[in-house]
Formats: structure tokens, C-alpha cells, sequence
């Protein structure tokens, strides 16, 4: 049995260094409209009420950043990327100052600071820049003010030329994770409109089980197969500067899902479950070149291409060549949205393959949980069960904690519920009076 | 007989210094949809492909700071004023990136830079901060580079924090005519939705005539009394910087209004005409204190009071003081927008008269122009315009080259056709074959 540990210190504990300092981010839906700010200002005020110096990032409000991308392509079918930067990050700064505005309201002073204030400084890949320093001294300046600090997220600037640059879709997590970091912040906290990470998508499986705690990898496994409450790279980023994550509700109170180190969820956890998960993803399409060459240089120079043309390929599988000509099929799947940038740089090599099949009518399911490495036959049940529906599994994709299969889209739905039930993983499952209750990581009040 | 010096110079003269520096000021109708922004880059090309180095500074988009006001003031009734700056400071960011973006798709390197960026350093006094220093560096560099560069409007950032500030309505007038002044430009070219300066209101006087040319002088008279095709601060400093100034309709071609010095308008014109237009203004509000003592304390108690409150005083009448008792009334017209402000700042001095009246129904009919210096006959005329129009004058200032009357509101229309008419300033008055358009300023063509 375990419990969570408080999110905000004790007031006793709050002169010991910097650990009474929170970071907690607001996405879009949480700042969408005047009413939503207001709330976000009230649990901002109610952390610095509650002891913590507060330091809060800030994502574009509702569907700005969509709206702002309209304008520019109504403008230009291909945006020069600096000013793309210059554009997008307008969306942050409007919502931080209203909330600052809000806050001031409440009797607290606040003050709203852009990416480039706030000490967030990037590399110079505009719309897709990497975080490589953070200078946080004039946060740490306006805290010591015992002012409430907020910063405009998804935003940066550049080391050489001084410019706006933003970090890509999603990038607000990533900021409040590096402000964290640098900041040593106790937690960072990351508020969204769901209530945290589930065992899997409630919309496809109603009796889904809100996770009390996941461990890094487990979290960057759900993160890259599906899950879409945090970025990868801000899960990364957590990681690998030790940062607690607590995913919360911005609309309802009680604890989420506390995202800590493999070791500290191992203490928290009597007994490690088989499986924490499972996710999926729609948006996949594949790629199968026919009649390639079995030459090792002939691979790579394809993966290279994508790779240049910032294509993420996920699973890749090559038949064996057969017949005395020694071709082989290479097939390969990556996020549907690539599709198009994929069969470009493919073509651009020239005579690779005999031939370029694509199906865009793909998806894929996970099932994900840092206790299958202990459990070596967690992958068995998994095509036994999707056997068991008749579902034909066409790739497989393996880590130490996760197992993926590319299926039919159409049988995604099916296949979820099917897997969530079998490793026992719903709301209902973990009821004192459920016999098959057994083996599971128990609930935050059990 | 004069002409319009060209615009943009000779490529002969290109070599010669900063001559061949011009910015550009777009209005927020002059970017309001993607066709504006396209044909405002299209002009900017143009300058550019002529043989000008060009600076542009951008206003926000149509009814964007509106828009923004109305979202602060949905999340708080007295918004925080440095908040309010890095709200409304996004508005003209979103226009010159999409400018930018623009031109580059037209073949052209451009960049946007914010105020700050810009060198746009002013004092603290958010909402309304005036430039106290523009460091161009960055811009002369971006110039140097062969790009043309895009500077957001009405913003700057203060000396002692480093935030972002803004310059008060219409301020993108006075970042580009500062910026003009700092790059020893060659003009500073403002682009509207009007065709330039009137004789009159055109919507008032269908034949008001557009001016080819006003001095400084007389084009800051106009915008205190009514004109709005420039802001009075951004005449001010092109007249204190000696920057001409040609105000040019974004929508249609050929030349516009000069704004230059006294003496050059006086080198470019045969003759001086007596009158140069007749301004109005609907918005003005009359304040009556009746029975305040005749001490000259008084009235500079009052006068402070409405300074420190931030209103401006116009036109002032005090009667005799009449009877034993030494009392007198005193009555002042103001925009009728500070209205409250004034009257709860008389209030705040307690006791300084009897009683206090106010009338919303008064206008201000004014009459401009720098041949009235040599011509006292002028304000002989207007009463008498006037009294044949049966409008009673209220309340009368002068100036060398003014002359303002206060007269029912309802009045102003007749008020100023027939001192339009009365000094011959229309359209057709200036034809050769009309014989009283003697004695006045050629047009263009002339």
C-alpha cells in the first residue's frame, strides 16, 4: 500500500532551499475562454495561498495557434519558419497576460513573462527548436519579489540571432519541464482537461482506470504509442533531470497521475503489475517497397532520406529475399501526416525498389508496463487474445516494456477493449471484492 | 506653379548617404484581411525594386486591438497596465509576420522585428509610454543585409525593466516617423485608408479638396481639432525632427498630402491661400462652474486637478465676476470621453463653486490655415459666415493660424459647408476657368 506524497510542502517545510517552488502549466482547453482563466488564476492563488512559490506556463488559448497557422497559410503556401515563430508565439503572451490581469484581481501580484524573458533559450531550428539553456534568474528574481510568475510556453529564443523561436506542437509541457529542472522545482504539475493518464482511452473503454503513478519509460512508451495527455520530449526532458510530473485535471480537484522515476515507483508499489496499459494510435499509415535489392547500403540510404526529411519511422519489418535475383519487400510504418513528405524523399533517391504500396488504413495497439520484463510471457497472451478475435496482427514492435502490433484501423477499438480486459486492467478489476483483482497496482486509496 | 518632389529618388542619387531610406507606416485597415497584407507588400516591393532601402511599420490587423481590449476586460474591469502592453503588444507582431512572410513569397528577404528589436526604447508609463530613444543598429544592420525590414507599431520596451511597452492609440504613426527620424530617412510615407488631407470632412463637403501640401504647423492644428488621418504626437515629432511626412491611401496610387516645414510649403506655393481647410469635431463636452470666487488660485487649483487627471482642457471662457459677492462662472470644453474623470476630479477639490453644469451636445467648427497670419480679416468672416447661417458661437480660441468655434453640436454639418464655401477651399473652386479660385494654393497638377 502507498500513498501520494503531497504536492505542495507543509508550510514548515517551506524555507528548506528551493523545494517550495511549483511549476504548473495550463493547456489550451484550460485557458480557452475568460471563465477557464479565471479558474486557472484561482488554483494558481490557491498554490501560493498554500505556501509554494509559484511559477505558471501558459499555452496558446483554445484553438489560437490552429487560427494563427489559417492566417499564415491564407497569406503563403509555405511560411518562412522565422516569422511562423514570430506569429506563433503571440498566442502564449495573450494568455499569460490575461492571467496575470486575473491573478492581479485576486489580490496577488503577478507578472507575465515571454519565452525569451523568461530565460528560455534555443537553438535556432525555428518552429522545431531544442531547449539548450535556461536562464531563470529573472524568474528567480520577481519569485523573491513574492511575485506569482508566468511564463508564455512553447517558446524560446534563439542563442545567435536573438529571434523568437518556438518548440513545436506541444511544446508548453517541455518548457514547464525545463523551468522545473532549472528552477528545482518540487513538481511540475501539468493540468489539461482530462483527469491524467488512463489505462486506456475511456472513450473506447468506459471502466478505464485513471493510473495513480507511472514511471518515466513507462510513460515515454505510452507517450510515443498513443497516449496524447504528455509530449514525448517533455517526458524525456523529465527524465533525464529527475523532474516529478503530477498530470491533473484543471476542471475537477483530487490528485492525477504522478510520472516519477522507475526506482521511486517501484518503492511506491507493492507488487509491480504485468501490464500498466494499453494505448493505440489511428493516425498510422505503411509504406512497403517491393523489390528492393538485399544490399545492406540500399536500407540505409532509404532510413537516411526519412530520417533528413524528418520522417519518424516507427516499425519497420524486411521479408527474407527469395529467388535467384535476390530481391526482398521492405515495409515500414510512420504517422499518416508523414505520408506524403515519406514517398518524396523516397523518390528523390531514384530506382530503390520495383515498386511504392501504401495503406493508410493502419493502426496500431500497445500494451505497456515496466513489470512485462519480469514476465516473459505477457507477449504470448497478447497474440493469443487478438487471436481470439480474430484479429490478424500484420507487425510486431518490441521493447523491453511494451509490445506493439500493427492491426487493421478498423479493429482498433476492438482489439483495446479486448487487451484491457484480459490483463485485467479496468476501474473494476482492482475492487477489494474482485477475486481477479490480484496482481494489479493498487488504486491511490487502497 | 510647384510640383511634388518625387517620392523615392532617382537611382542616380542612391549612392548619396541615407537618402534612400524610406519607411512606410500601414494602418490597421491598410492590413485588415490577406488581400490587404498582399497589396501593402506589393507596395513595399515596389519602393524597394525602385532603388529604396525600406523600413515598414505595421499596425495591428482591422479590429484586432479591440478585440484584445475586449478580452481583458472580460477577465478584469481595471486591467494591470504593464499586462495590458504585453496583450496589446501582440496585435502588430501578427501583422508584420505575415507581411514578412508576404514578401518573401514575392522574392524579397524581409524580417520582422518587435519594438524592442526594433531599438524602440521609451519610458515606464504603460499604455501611453512616449520614445525617449531609438536605437536602429538592428535595423541598419538588417538593412545593410539587402532586407527589407518590418517593424510592429505603436510598441517599444522600457529603459528600466525591459518590458514591453506600448505608445497609446494611433502610436504606430510615431514608431514610424521616429524610426524616419533615426535612419535620417527620406521620407516617412503613411498609408491609410483616406487618400490623404482633406480641405474638409468629405463626408460632410462632397467637393472637399485632397491638400497637395500642409506645413507642420498647420497639420498639427488639424489633428488638435478633428482630423484624424494623423496622429498630433507623430506631427510633433516629425516637426521636431524635421521629417517629411506624405500621408498616401493604401488602395489607390499617386501622391497624397506632404507634411513639411513652414518654409518649404512656403518655397513650393506662389501664393499663400488665406485658409487651408475647416476641421470639426462631434465629441466635445462643455463643464459649467457657476459661482466660483474670482481669486487666482481658483482656477490653477482646477486646472492641476484636470492636468493631474490626465485631461486635456480646450477652449476656456470666465465670465466677469459680477455682484458683491465676487463670484464668477467658468466654463471649459473637453473631449466628452473624459467626462467623469473631469467631473470627479473637480469633485475630489471639494468646495471650489457653486454648482457644476455639463452639456454633451456641443461641437467644435475650426478654420486652418498659415496664410491667416497676414490676413486679419479672417475671423471677421467666419462670424459672419456663421451669423448668416444663424448659428450662435458659443465659445471662441484662437491661434496665429486657428480659429475654433463652439456651437451646437447639431449644427457642425451646415457649419462647416458653409465656411467651406465661404473661403472657397473646394474642388471646383481651384479650376482655371472658375474666376474666385484666386488667391489659392494650386493643386497638383497646377
Amino acid at each position: 500500500m502507498w500513498v501520494l506524497r503531497p504536492v505542495y510542502p507543509q508550510p514548515s517545510g517551506m524555507s528548506e532551499g528551493n523545494s517550495d517552488i511549483v511549476v504548473m502549466k495550463f493547456g489550451g482547453t484550460s485557458v480557452a475562454g475568460a471563465e477557464e482563466i479565471k479558474r486557472a488564476a484561482r488554483r494558481i492563488v490557491a498554490a501560493r495561498e498554500a505556501g509554494s512559490q509559484v511559477v505558471a506556463v501558459l499555452s496558446a488559448r483554445g484553438k489560437t495557434t490552429d487560427e494563427l497557422v489559417a492566417q499564415a497559410l491564407e497569406i503563403s503556401p509555405r511560411p518562412d519558419s522565422r516569422e511562423m515563430d514570430m506569429l506563433l508565439s503571440t498566442g502564449e503572451r495573450i494568455s499569460c497576460a490575461l492571467c496575470a490581469m486575473a491573478i492581479h484581481d485576486m489580490g496577488h501580484k503577478a507578472i507575465s513573462l515571454t519565452g525569451s524573458q523568461a530565460g528560455i533559450v534555443t537553438d535556432s531550428s525555428h518552429t522545431n527548436a531544442k531547449i539548450i539553456d535556461v536562464r531563470a534568474d529573472r524568474i528567480s528574481e520577481k519569485l523573491g519579489e513574492d511575485r506569482i510568475v508566468l511564463v508564455a510556453g512553447f517558446q524560446g529564443v534563439s542563442t545567435d540571432s536573438h529571434d523568437v523561436t518556438t518548440l513545436g506542437r506541444g511544446g508548453s509541457d517541455t518548457t514547464a519541464v525545463a523551468l522545473a529542472a532549472a528552477l528545482g522545482a518540487s513538481v511540475c504539475e501539468i493540468y489539461t482537461d482530462v483527469a491524467g493518464v488512463f489505462s486506456a482511452d475511456p472513450r473506447i473503454v468506459p471502466d478505464a482506470r485513471k493510473l495513480s503513478l507511472a514511471s518515466f519509460e513507462e510513460m515515454l512508451e505510452m507517450s510515443a504509442s498513443g497516449a496524447k495527455v504528455l509530449q514525448l520530449r517533455s517526458v524525456e526532458y523529465a527524465r533525464n533531470h529527475g523532474v516529478r510530473i503530477h498530470c491533473r485535471s484543471s476542471f475537477e480537484d483530487g490528485p492525477g497521475t504522478l510520472v516519477v522515476t522507475e526506482l521511486e515507483a517501484e518503492q511506491e508499489t507493492v507488487e509491480q503489475p504485468f501490464v500498466t496499459a494499453v494505448t493505440h494510435s489511428e493516425s498510422e499509415a505503411r509504406v512497403t517497397l517491393t523489390g528492393i535489392r538485399d544490399e545492406p547500403g540500399v536500407a540505409g540510404e532509404i532510413f537516411t532520406a526519412l530520417a533528413d526529411a524528418d520522417v519518424n519511422v516507427d516499425v519497420i519489418i524486411q521479408n527474407e529475399p527469395v529467388g535467384d535475383d535476390q530481391l526482398a519487400d521492405l515495409s515500414f510504418t510512420i504517422a499518416s501526416g508523414d505520408l506524403t513528405k515519406a514517398i518524396e524523399a523516397i523518390e528523390a533517391l531514384g530506382e530503390v525498389s520495383k515498386g511504392i504500396r501504401t495503406d493508410e488504413r493502419i493502426g496500431k495497439v500497445s500494451i505497456i508496463g515496466a513489470g512485462m520484463r519480469s514476465h516473459p510471457g505477457v507477449a504470448a497472451r497478447v497474440f493469443e487474445v487478438l487471436g481470439g478475435e480474430r484479429i490478424n496482427i500484420e507487425m510486431i514492435s518490441t521493447s523491453p516494456i511494451k509490445i506493439s502490433c500493427v492491426i487493421s484501423a478498423g479493429e482498433i477499438p476492438q482489439a483495446v477493449r479486448a487487451l484491457h480486459q484480459a490483463f485485467d486492467l479496468g476501474a473494476d478489476a482492482v475492487k477489494p471484492e474482485d477475486p481477479t483483482g490480484a496482481g494489479h497496482r493498487p488504486t491511490v486509496s487502497g
